[in-house]
């Protein structure tokens, strides 16, 4: 079954609007076109509405906010909700500053969102106002293993029913939870931590599979987080035959999601339904 | 002929002011270095003007704009005709809102453009109004090859002779029109689709080309495209002799550029006069 | 000594605050990374004070500086000064238009700068307020080599007494200046000028060296000269050895920083005080 809203993706090629920050933004757009979507970066706020119309979702990510940006999230979110297109949330170090946390919350007041995906300290602070972001990684003491995961499914269902968002918690092991319904996925490599955008790319790539896949948004997001941690499993894999450091992992990577077929990603997923 | 055009931005080392999309900006000054010229991005209303005026050319590129950046590009534009330098326009994603249509109108109102370049859909919609731009792609509809060709060479020459610009259609083949001397380049390969920025870069590109051109307008406009078409070439014979993907094909790409000889470009250009 | 200074980053993996150009970020972001520390990228003055606030270290870049993000700069420097933590300012082209070298007075009289690195022309322009900054690439004229190096070493030495600030100037040897204490160092490879980001990589790295390195800022200016330079090297040979072009050079240099351990910064490093 997630073959194929895996398959979908490359089949419909939907154009994915994101609102995003300047420091991925580069990886975000050839992410999504190595998966078969096009991707649209737009964030004037006269624009935003028009460009949203003419897409099949919308990614919103706050990792380099401002106030003209603000804006146009606000006014593409409740046009994508009026067009009723699934929009994703990546809110990048919210927690770590104070513009962060109430613009957070001002998007989830305007906003119904489809798909929240964050770090544990990310999805702590929406949930408990209180995670420990450090900058925009995960904080030591928010970390989640097999030893706590229970404590951070309850947390992660808490805010899905509180946001009415299937939530998306990355770390060690992924969830992905709506209401209480949980896969926690086991694909995934250390490495891709030491670059910049995995977070970001990811979030991209749910909003792609969800465009490709209206009807299944759990399934969605589901293969999504299997199919980039299929990514950086491979890429490590290049990475270590050819001795070769972070930056090339960061390419490999993005190759990998443009050479992956339906047989592999069938073969590698590790999704756990909990 | 042309292999001394190409010779002449390694020669001259232009440097070329870009106000630019933050999506592709880095592998725009990249490929800008790779060529021999080199790039420096500005976009502040209050420096535009200055540092226009210690360059060789203007690119100015609407695929992130916003109402500050749009006054830096009138500014700079207008400076740039004042000082007689070329000015290159890349409408990015004309058609897809009103913004970028009645801001691309409003550059070519006052703004003396040397060379415009797009897509399809984007030369369609400057030229009629009517384009059906699928985000930052050409659409399916409006593509051409070699059935509907001289349809789309008809259309090129009418935005030349109505802009006095230098029009550079890119597609399957790609045109260079001005007024009624066209250039169709066999160059290219279907893998610069694969990636973000391949559009831009070439933009960019032809804005060094005509800097260290300036009385062959026309040339340096055609071998740009042809030199970028050859590195889409040598990019994709290495990406297959890699078995590599999307993103080391755009590594190769760039790479193509620094590696490129005037014997190569010689030997690979496929310019035909029609 | 300094190798312990380079194994600190890793140790520490500071937090850097970079409030920096959209060019060279993403560049920016995965060198820290491959060094060991973390970078967080904001720039919108409601918020630049509180994430100074959780950092170690602060760089500005003023490389694609606007007005909104120059009041940003001021208050994430003044931030950081209050806290006492290590802050760098990337001159990027002051001399190239009045907003720059503006820009950079009113950084140095509100602000106090722990290190400025610049190129020859840019350092020049600051000291003496007449380099010739061909864009964001050091002058031909204001070059300096074996012959001029005493000027260039007094010049660094007049900046530093006038600024109270650590000078770093690069060129073919970088000079790394407290005062009239000086350090030369000759690690680097010319490859490093084909790319764009070198210069903002390596202030943000001497960001991450301060960072990791408190009570010896002159030595971690040096060593992260050093080191930077010798991915440089490293990346020369990979890149040698591959045939490749300036995209994977780009590439290699900062895998490089990656891989480097402090057995190889040990062997490589050279430093030769004056």
């Amino acid at each position: 079954m997630l073959e194929q809203v895996f398959a979908n993706v490359r089949k419909n090629a939907p154009l994915v609007h994101c609102i995003t920050n300047y420091v991925t933004v580069n990886d975000v757009a050839n992410m999504l076109l190595a998966s078969g979507a096009s991707p649209i970066m737009a964030d004037d706020a006269k624009e935003v509405e028009e460009i949203t119309s003419i897409c099949s979702s919308l990614v919103i990510n706050i990792g380099t906010l401002n106030e003209r940006t603000i804006e146009s999230m606000i006014l593409a979110g409740k046009k994508a909700n009026e067009r009723g297109i699934p929009v994703i949330l990546d809110p990048v170090g919210v927690g770590a500053s104070t513009l962060r946390t109430e613009t957070a919350l001002r998007l989830l007041a305007a906003i119904q969102f489809s798909v929240i995906r964050g770090n544990s300290s990310e999805i702590k602070t929406l949930s408990k106002g209180n995670g420990l972001t450090k900058g925009v990684d995960a904080a030591e003491s928010d970390r989640f293993d097999q030893r706590n995961m229970d404590d951070m499914i309850k947390l992660t269902q808490e805010l899905s029913q509180k946001t009415g968002a299937i939530i998306v918690t990355t770390g060690e092991m992924d969830l992905v939870v709506d209401g209480d319904s949980t896969f926690v996925i086991h694909n995934g490599h250390a490495s891709m931590a030491k670059i910049t955008g995995s977070g970001c790319m990811l979030s991209a790539i749910i909003g792609a599979f969800c465009a490709a896949n209206r009807e299944n948004l759990l399934e969605a997001a589901a293969a999504a987080v299997s199919a980039i941690g299929i990514c950086g499993e491979l890429a490590h894999e290049k990475q270590k035959a050819t001795q070769s450091g972070t930056n090339s992992f960061r390419m490999f990577f993005i190759d990998s999601m443009s050479l992956l077929t339906e047989t592999t990603f069938k073969e590698r997923m590790k999704i756990e339904t909990k």
